[in-house]
């Protein structure tokens, strides 16, 4: 949401009026539609024609326009491009845009100005966007303050990346933490490369457990992806005792009827 | 949790040092157990033996000291009784005690503190603690604010007592909301008699859809007798229309292994 927002207070008047187009099913599309209802432009979202109806009626009722697409990402992608050259609209990518970047990157920001002397910052690392953002965050107003990203070991390209300087790709996607599949950027992986300390990979079931305790004891709603930074904490949390720790939850679509728990 | 706080605040120093029972095994419970570790006094909690593990958990994770006793109310005023003569402990009950429903009345009062023209407050009513505190905080702190509560059709004993003028109780007790199954008090109704405006009575099937609504809109986890509140709104929404509403939530006490979706 924080991304969306700024990526498109960044447009020109020009491009406000021909809208912006994304093809994230997932959080970002809702993010995208309901920034840009926010502030009066168009957003056109497509979808794959079988994402669940529950993201679907999400979409819609954050005022965005859904085009249904085959599933794969090629075909996403021809479609989205398709919308850009019939309307005009600017594509907005969910996680290598650098609009996209800053915006996320107020939510360490925000938390850095209410606790100045964090010693951490935990998030989630799916296409690097949001840790991108977070890294920045805590290098420009942290004190000393380090971020550390949290991610399935089903899905290490980022730790991998890290390891071997370049980019890395996942084989499987074979996790509960369904928007964390996706690889780094070229835009964000030199900012993650240069300012993120260390990535702490988590199992599945630590996913859940994260995610449960999350629900029972903060009361709030978040999927899989976003409970893996509370995740990689509490896997290694003697070695993180007495330090003051900030972590970034991000993401709250939760299919109802399909519970892990 | 501001109920709680607020009474023990109250407590005078050598109150404080016997510490303070209930017998709730909800949010009462957890609350007291939370707050009274915050202000470092002792919670005696007495709880059925045969409460949910989960809640269990959570009382004691919140430092309460449980004492089991047999489910009946009777056998659990018994327990908490016998611990106040025991330890000297201060009995704090969960909705007819004025300390409580000031503390209560700081929800609705900083609602109104950030959105001073509200035109109605709902709120949930079961033992009639926080509703007796959101209309206080409407009639002294709002702009010609009105309270209104939601209560289920199933254990309607509130709407029966604003009707009749006196204390009403409830015969079945069939229903999700299972908070607000208890009867009003003698400390409360006269508060509420005067205060309140209305009550607006909801099918199950209504607290269970603008339970999930909350769920996957606002991410927030509320239990079925929180979402009374918005159901007993949602009921009547053209009614409503146009006009400034604020909506308590409160209590979000929910076992993940038996939703009702």
């Amino acid at each position: 949401m924080r991304g969306a927002t700024n990526a498109i207070l960044q447009l020109t008047e020009k491009q406000k009026q021909a809208g912006v187009v994304t093809h994230s099913s997932g959080n970002f599309g809702q993010a995208v539609s309901l920034a840009a209802k926010n502030l009066g432009v168009k957003a056109y979202i497509v979808m794959p024609f079988d994402a669940p109806q529950v993201k679907k009626d999400a979409v819609r009722g954050y005022g965005g326009i859904i085009t249904e697409s085959q599933s794969s990402l090629t075909a996403r992608e021809a479609e989205a491009k398709k919308i850009r050259e019939e309307k005009g609209a600017t594509f907005l990518h969910p996680s290598n845009n650098m609009d996209v970047i800053l915006g996320n990157a107020t939510a360490a920001m925000e938390l850095l100005e209410e606790y100045p002397d964090l010693d951490f910052v935990f998030t989630p690392v799916g296409g690097g966007g949001l840790i991108a953002g977070t890294s920045l965050a805590t290098h420009y107003f942290g004190n000393n303050c380090k971020t550390i990203g949290g991610e399935p070991f089903e899905v290490d390209d980022a730790y991998r990346s890290l390891k071997s300087g370049k980019i890395e790709v996942n084989r499987s996607a074979n996790t509960i933490a369904d928007g964390l599949k996706t690889n780094l950027g070229d835009i964000n992986f030199p900012i993650i490369k240069q300012l993120v300390s260390e990535i702490i990979r988590v199992e599945e079931k630590e996913i859940v457990s994260a995610m449960r305790y999350i629900w029972e004891r903060v009361k709030i709603i978040v999927e899989p992806s976003s409970a893996v930074s509370f995740a990689a904490l509490l896997s290694e949390k003697e070695r993180f005792k007495g330090k003051k720790i900030g972590i970034i939850l991000s993401g709250g679509n939760v299919d109802f009827s399909h519970l892990p728990f």
